[in-house]
């Protein structure tokens, strides 16, 4: 049989390399990365050539003609983008229609959330599906929890530190909502089933390994650790002053990069930790299928599986390959919350 | 077992009615009216007590704790509210989220569609749908394709024109997208059984008898009548030009109630007929279950049987008892487009 054409569009980034390694592992894929000319030159997209990844460069943004043809003969199309460019992608459902693709894989790749409301990422993200349904494009939604990787609180030794993207101590709420969570490494291995199988088409779906608390992590860490981190517990009234600040920032001025960052991780938390939205309970009512419940035989990766990994100094810090500027982005300020520095945004 | 409490909106309008008389019909619900303080002097609400309907009289727009306390006790809720008036459910589903309501039926009973971008009346919907599953609130969607009643062109004798709420002669587009119909007074039945069906909760539901092109059903009415329609062929390019007409002179005047006719018409049309996308094969696309799927017993009443009644003079114009005004509200003007006076809108 003939393997199937996947086109990748970020295989650059965090979301996008784990893919391009499920996909090629599985060994079923003929895998391409659509690339935008403004970014053939960096290093992690030569990298790609370098492998032998063929690239696609197209203007996701440019004449509607160029990008159909450049895209045209794909069977799938998996879009990984940045947060911040989420509505970038309406140009490419257009042509992915116009093209015939036979799956568009939008970028998902959130926590569970209901569609409006509550995170402006998943809002953006919604108008995005409005555009697909709009053309009866064949399609599937894969959001994935939140990752291990992001989920680790630091211990006062801070020997767990060279693995995580931030010294984090902050607890939201009362640190009992469960939460989903997903192995990064495990997007990819999840996506290449899921793209593969007829059962998911026109659908949308959820991984994950585990549903814990932020507590149940704490717990974790002090059994394998021995050490108890240090936390601070930032009540739910602060988050949602913060979304009121950071909008409002945003209100005066729309590139404020500090402001976006505050607000986005804000609602992340809110919506996991304050609402618990990001739950198998709530997503079932939201009408996703459980990857769980399609691929029983697979296991994927526990969280305590992946602490041990942390612990004994194999894991290692996320984005530090794929964008390592962005680990100097993040920050949280002094009270608690995400900023790069909090009194330019308050 | 305890009978299901029905709170239904807009039980005296054309929707409602026929909700209601299902719900009773089938037995099983203890159904009360829930009437907005400006409707009670109506003598369509004032029908209603006559008949032994409790009225349950509290504003929607009104202070969120009253409104709670008139509906808790209910299991059901079922809004049919106008069509320009689909955002005033959003203080409802805040109330039915805190009174602890079992399943929220909101406004849909439409045609099938997109969420967004093609009907305005469909996105409007799409919002308080938002609403719902930003609260997680228990609820079914159920969409009935278009009425029997209003899918009837007139013959050149008039005979027909006694049951049609238009002397309806425009064909729109080439006239052979097919386009799914319901008997209205198959509504209420249809809905008393998905109310009480486990299967339905938190799911979008489609009913429909027929999947009819324009061409189909003047084929029919030249088979029951002998006569033949003399219609007129409205092209494509004439509706979009139409839509943005309206979208301007709303723009200018959001009151302009003729403007919003037209737009509401056209964008229907433009729906059902040039973009298809009021069928099964779209419906299934869009996660929707198929009511004929799911009661496989019950027969609903087929288009050509409703034309039967129609020719033989036994059926009722639609709107005539709870909305005579409606009735002089719409026409079609001389370019085939509904509007009360193109001139005011153009």
């Amino acid at each position: 049989m003939a393997k199937q054409r996947v086109l990748l569009l970020g295989a650059h980034g965090e979301t996008g390399e784990t893919i391009l390694e499920g996909l090629l592992k599985d060994g079923n894929f003929e895998v391409s990365a659509l690339v935008q000319p403004s970014s053939v030159a960096k290093p992690t997209v030569q990298a790609l050539a370098a492998r032998n990844i063929p690239l696609v460069v197209a203007d996701i943004k440019g004449p509607q003609d160029a990008l159909v043809e450049a895209i045209t003969g794909f069977d799938t199309i998996i879009s990984t983008i940045g947060p911040a460019s989420q509505l970038a992608q309406i140009p490419l459902v257009d042509a992915a229609a116009k093209a015939g693709i036979k799956r568009f894989v939008p970028c998902a790749f959130l926590t569970v959330c209901p569609p409006d409301g509550v995170m402006t990422l998943r809002s953006d993200k919604e108008k995005v599906y409005h555009r697909i349904w709009k053309h009866r494009l064949p399609y599937t939604i894969i959001d994935v929890g939140f990752w291990h990787q992001l989920s680790v609180f630091s211990v006062p030794s801070g020997k767990l530190n060279y693995g995580l993207l931030l010294d984090h101590k902050e607890i939201y709420g009362d640190g009992n909502t469960k939460s989903l969570l997903t192995d990064m490494r495990d997007i990819g291995s999840y996506v290449a089933k899921i793209i593969k199988d007829p059962r998911t088409l026109n659908q949308k779906v959820f991984t994950w390994s585990d549903e814990l608390s932020q507590n149940d992590v704490i717990q974790m860490i002090v059994q394998k650790t021995g050490e108890k981190p240090v936390t601070k517990q930032i009540p739910d009234t602060e988050m949602y002053a913060a979304i009121t600040r950071a909008n409002a920032a945003i209100e005066k001025d729309a590139s404020n990069v500090q402001a976006w960052i505050l607000l986005t991780e804000t609602e992340y938390n809110v919506s996991k930790h304050i609402r618990g939205d990001n739950t198998a309970a709530v997503a079932k009512y939201l009408g996703y299928l459980d990857a769980k419940e399609l691929y029983p035989e697979f296991e994927p990766i526990p969280f305590e599986h992946f602490l041990d990994e942390l612990v004994t100094g194999q894991a290692k810090k996320p984005y530090s390959v794929t964008n390592p500027d962005l680990i100097k982005m993040f920050h949280v300020g002094e009270d608690g919350l995400y900023a790069l520095d909090t009194n330019t945004v308050v």
